[in-house]
């Protein structure tokens, strides 16, 4: 389907969607650069790229198909050191998890290029980074999801979803608005209120005696709060204003349980608990079979 | 060791503890009461009970080792109910969350007994309650803490640290002041904030929609926002002294978050996430092997 795959951050997430295009046979060759050259290399020795590149740009040059795996706050950079080999023939997509920050700086940077760029989040991940970590299985029964503006061209659309449905996702196409207020309720409150909870008890005389009592509750509530912290700070920058709101959703929700237990008023507070308990129990994360 | 166990309560955490005592050959036998008499039965028909008594003053004639397994609002008058048949050679356990106000029931109601007494809290459980999970294993491998005060006899406390040892649990001591600050640190406020999370979601008109999108991440946070209603209300409130003042901690923490990132401080932000993500990353949940 593609020729070469210009490949521009060698990390976990764009390592996998290498080898993963690779393993589908949808990519002849793979051309790689990451900001630093011995991750490249290794890149290369592991097979997840054929070639490594000196710069974005030639990663690049004679790509057909570009995937930017790199933190979001890198975005406009890396378009900018790319615009001037990207033709309305290539696909160009990001693997970013905000969308109107990526958006906006692919306007700025691409300019009358930018209908080439399908934004594109894929739901997944994993607890570790780096290219020794890629996995072709990675994207395998997970969402991913394309935030196309008026601009984007129909074609490329097309071409990602294509490529997204044979390494085995479910493609759901949103706006880029829509897709950062849903996420910064369902993701980015939650990395943010774990880190909160750990640095409350860092910053607590008792902290660490605590932390030593407790238990699975614990263990699975705070298992985000190791995220990469530069991923995240990039993430929670880019998105304050619908993270921000949704902080807000989350004070009243908390004050309201809060002034509950405070009066002693058992049965409203079991009612609320029982509303969310209710809630979380009827959840089920969707998962599909991916189409063979 | 013991001739008989009174069964108060054949929950979950009751009945597991009289499969796992009468596994061990420490009990000879175990009578049982629960509040609705079908749970009482049916404890009998599965086995983890010998005897189904009609009340829970009855489950204590004759008994040795007594547990209440039951939610921490009903300590007081179980107590009360039982008292006449508490000796200085009877030894009284509960299994409850939250300790300071189990430790206060116990002083009002039982009175000059009060001494055979020993409060406890294993730390165990799980998403499923009722007597048809209960299971032998499940104390296995776990803490327990015991917070015996100034009045509970020593001959109770090594009897009470011997059981729960022979069931394979590691145990701890603490007062119950120093039991209910840890845990509202890093259990009851955890399980606040998941109910909040929730109820954050379901109070907004796009809720519904943000929940089809949520991933592993979000799965993993929210679990325990499934726990049991009553027995949370109750925990809740009881420790609500604690549990405020952790709130207070942790609103402190998440609001300095959002001001850097309202500011779109990253250094800051990302010192502070760091912070987190390393204290995370380093944490290992205290787990032993039992003794043989």
């Amino acid at each position: 389907m593609f020729e070469q795959l210009g490949l521009i951050g060698c990390g976990l997430m764009g390592g996998s969607f290498a080898l993963a295009l690779k393993r589908a046979g949808l990519v002849k060759r793979v051309v790689g650069y990451s900001k630093s050259p011995s991750t490249t290399s290794q890149a290369r020795q592991l097979g997840v790229i054929d070639v490594e590149a000196p710069s974005a740009l030639l990663a690049v040059a004679g790509a057909d198909i570009v995937l930017l795996a790199v933190p979001v706050s890198a975005t406009e950079a890396t378009f900018k050191s790319i615009k001037h080999l990207i033709t309305p023939q290539t696909l160009v997509m990001d693997v970013g998890s905000t969308k109107r920050d990526v958006v906006d700086a692919a306007r700025r940077a691409l300019r009358e290029q930018v209908g080439s760029f399908v934004p594109a989040h894929p739901i997944t991940g994993k607890e570790v980074s780096g290219v020794e970590h890629a996995d072709p299985d990675l994207y395998i029964g997970k969402h991913v999801i394309l935030t196309p503006i008026e601009r984007t061209m129909p074609r490329q659309i097309q071409q990602a979803t294509e490529v997204w449905t044979a390494l085995g996702c479910n493609v759901v196409q949103m706006t880029p608005e829509s897709h950062d207020a849903a996420f910064a309720a369902v993701s980015h409150l939650p990395h943010l209120i774990a880190f909160a909870m750990m640095q409350s008890l860092l910053t607590q005389p008792n902290g660490a005696e605590y932390l030593r009592l407790a238990g699975p509750g614990f263990r699975d509530f705070t298992r985000i709060a190791a995220s990469d912290p530069h991923m995240w700070r990039d993430i929670l920058v880019a998105n304050r204003e619908e993270l921000l709101t949704q902080t807000q959703h989350f004070r009243r929700a908390l004050e309201h349980l809060e002034q509950l237990i405070d009066r002693q008023d058992g049965d409203a507070l079991e009612d609320l608990i029982a509303q969310a308990s209710d809630a979380r129990a009827d959840w089920r994360m969707v998962s599909f079979k991916p189409q063979k």
